[in-house]
């Protein structure tokens, strides 16, 4: 197919696609004359993906590059795939103290022994959780963490059925953005549900 | 207290003490000359809540203004006030067709009556969670949902801590405020130790 085609294909508009090209984030068309090239599905598929990783994923141009690399990479395992890809997603991060952050690490160390977890400290989705704790304890709601391994628990239960789900979709590219769309709204759907089981315990709690 | 050290004791500018005045979120001193005032204790802990309603909450000067006119009113029951916390806290918002709007209130209706939940149709929390249904199912993620009911399972294990703890503070100020901490850095909370929990998950399936 041409450029235009394409751009309906993909739902993406002409321009973008050139700009996504001239980033490296989509592998040029096959030429066929040397102001033409011909697009395939392998086009609208790498399209389609790079617009979930930035818009709902909310990647950075640069993370993006990062994990299209490590899957047309064919030494990457699927484990390593999806630590890029989550890597690359906008986690919340705050500065913190040496005394907070040992105070922590302490609470995550704990809470991961018992889960069964490693912990790397090195990791930004340790950093973003240990960012959690200490915002928690400068506002002085540290009754939140009596609960941690209950979240824990929870969050496990959730991840176990995420991986397995998303490990069945196929192609390497298919569970990448599984990985992406799942993680991110997989958080929002989390969080409705939460509000509504709130809704439920305090009506059940507090009246009559 | 003077205005001062009212300031100092709540960690909030003189200036924004007045502006919050003057939108009726803190109530007036004690007059002890037509220029000066006299501020209490009760003062302080107003400004507090006010805060972690703005700043932690993200709510508007006017849904604040909600919240506290509710605390205030002492008909208010605890599970009303719970409600207009919540409810003001913000929430993502999607532009869905009535057919997906058919489909996804379908969806939460089931999942809703396995679990024991009311479903209030009018409630912005289903609101949201029905947004969050019709997002999946646009990007083509619908398996997602393959795991509705483990995720509502999940929410209403931590859930069910939440309000236990929140309802263990105290003053009506306290549990507002316990509420709209713990459930905004609750949602933060979750989403990190989801991502640690992925992470050990892929790390069992995917690596030797």
């Amino acid at each position: 197919m041409r450029m235009a085609e394409l751009s309906r294909e993909s739902g993406v508009p002409v321009a973008t696609i050139k700009y996504y090209q001239r980033e490296g984030l989509l592998p040029p068309g096959e030429l066929t004359s040397p102001n033409q090239a011909r697009y395939g599905a392998a086009h609208v598929r790498r399209l389609k993906l790079v617009r979930a990783l930035l818009e709902i994923g909310g990647l950075s141009i640069a993370a993006v590059g990062e994990v299209l690399a490590a899957i047309d990479d064919s030494g990457t395992s699927t484990h390593g795939i999806l630590g890029l890809a989550q890597h690359g997603l906008p986690m919340a991060k705050l500065e913190v103290t040496a005394e907070d952050r040992a105070w922590a690490m302490g609470r995550i160390g704990e809470t991961a022994r018992r889960r069964g977890w490693d912990v790397h400290p090195e990791s930004p989705v340790v950093e973003s959780l240990l960012g959690v704790l200490c915002a928690l304890r400068q506002v002085g709601h540290e009754w939140v963490l009596d609960a941690l391994d209950r979240y824990a628990e929870a969050a496990d239960s959730v991840a176990e059925a995420d991986v397995t789900a998303v490990a069945r979709l196929g192609t390497t590219e298919a569970v990448v953005e599984g990985a992406v769309v799942g993680t991110v709204l997989g958080d929002a759907l989390f969080a409705a549900l939460r509000r509504m089981a709130h809704a439920q315990v305090s009506r059940r709690q507090f009246t009559g």
